[in-house]
């Protein structure tokens, strides 16, 4: 009763995926450009098919995890024609703009299309810490959400295809900006033999979930304007003090270089009188279109 | 029976400071380079003195906020005599460099000196939320570790009076990274119009506090050593899905400033081999004796 489905691509991702999808009883046809990748699959029950067209007809719903867009095009380009009438659910990593073009050559050939970013990494897929998200078409996410619920929470955002993407995007550059942060933490303590671990546990962790608090006031300034922000911690007062964290860097022989285009939005701002505003006003700065002083 | 204390500087965490300690008990004389500032502390029962001699004589507890450590010097060096058998607690926001070499002028002046990093802002001052990393004589600190508690949650690092600006500039440096990987989350999705709270919410604080859970062991990585990382999530990888988050950012109009640093140092450790190590291999590359490609 379970909908049949095919994965293209055994890379890490596409392997977990299709052992996803295997553990919660779809019908799971696998195929990759290289055969006989993950011959573990063949254990748990894939049909292991090295004909791109067969593997393309052999389900209503088609996962693609392969390298890259270009990867995507190469690879169902010369077989456009199996896809007429089936989903496709693009889930390889990519941009808004990638998604879109590849959502309207799959309309071209009668596909319904759906993109997906994966929020987890390959270990934690069909658990329940994994999440996707997903854009496109709303009627092919609609039919195949109790397939993709095999994979891990699905989120939906809407009908353009970019949006997917976009969101994924967004949230793995919080996660870097955030892992940056961290970096740099470690690698001052590290210049003083402080244990790291301690630290970790009794104020990092602590003190970054309390400053996450901070997130929800800063995206309804941006939806709805600020008020200008308290004298204590405007970004006057952020781009004084932000030459501490330079000058303790370089006294320490750790490099500023994670921090410094941080410190550069926040003096431009500055320059150009936004030093009475709050940290959401460096937000709009980052469109190119801005002119930045300095 | 509670301590006295003097504040020397009124700026607006100064002020907080004084406020903190009144609504505490403590006598509390306040002292500011401008005269007047701050008059509704006087309202509170605050002593206010515009003779620094006299402020400092007037307890054996001395807070300093000033607004850096160059004023700290030049406000201190004329009265110095005064600080002898006294308590100075630097809380001005400096370096650890900074603070080594002002412990070791006040010990020179017979002070006890202790070094504060102020991880609140002043609105947060004596409430719940603010914590305060001391660091410096350990006598003193517990001799005043009550008076203390009126500013905030006291963590008492070491002897070592540098250990708490470091702490708290590794700290600060951690929140920095989150707030840019934030901007650049949400400067992405206002390229598309996207409501930042209702993303916020949904999405960015759950994922950021789902990504904290990694930082414990990045620090056991570093403090232990690291396995390679997993295939599916190395250095080689990231390095790759990384160019998605320059190139999406360039299409859609923003700024890729504030993560280049971040993909520079993940594609110079892959060039020099570290491909298939887990992130905590980036920590000490950001030493700067380290030898980068490119």
């Amino acid at each position: 009763m379970k909908t049949s489905v095919t994965v293209l691509g055994l890379g890490a991702m596409g392997t977990a995926l299709a052992r996803a999808f295997l553990a919660a009883g779809h019908p799971t046809t696998i195929w990759n450009r290289t055969p006989g990748r993950s011959p573990e699959l063949d254990e748990l029950g894939a049909r292991r098919s090295e004909d791109l067209t067969d593997a393309l007809t052999a389900a209503p719903l088609v996962i693609a995890c392969l390298l890259d867009y270009a990867s995507v095009s190469e690879v169902l380009r010369p077989a456009a024609t199996a896809l007429d009438g089936r989903t496709l659910v693009n889930l390889t990593n990519g941009t808004p703009a990638q998604a879109r073009s590849t959502a309207e050559w799959a309309r071209q050939h009668g596909s319904q299309y759906v993109d997906g970013g994966i929020m987890a990494v390959p270990s934690m897929i069909g658990g329940p810490a994994a999440f996707v998200l997903y854009s496109g078409s709303t009627g092919a996410f609609e039919q195949h959400e109790a397939a993709l619920a095999a994979l891990g929470r699905a989120t939906y955002l809407g009908s353009d295809p970019g949006l997917a993407p976009l969101h994924d995007i967004a949230l793995l550059s919080g996660m870097y900006g955030m892992f940056a942060g961290a970096f740099q933490a470690y690698a001052l303590l590290g210049s003083e033999k402080v244990s790291p671990t301690a630290f970790t546990a009794d104020l990092l962790v602590p003190w970054l979930t309390a400053m996450l608090t901070s997130l929800p006031r800063m995206a309804a300034d941006l939806e709805y304007g600020a008020e200008p922000g308290p004298a204590g911690s405007n970004l006057a007062m952020q781009a004084a003090g932000f030459v501490n964290l330079i000058q303790a860097a370089e006294d320490q022989g750790i490099s500023p270089e994670l921090l410094l285009p941080i410190q550069r939005l926040l003096e431009d701002a500055v320059a150009a009188g936004a030093g009475d505003q709050d940290l959401s006003a460096l937000v709009p700065r980052l469109a190119t279109n801005v002119i930045r002083a300095g």
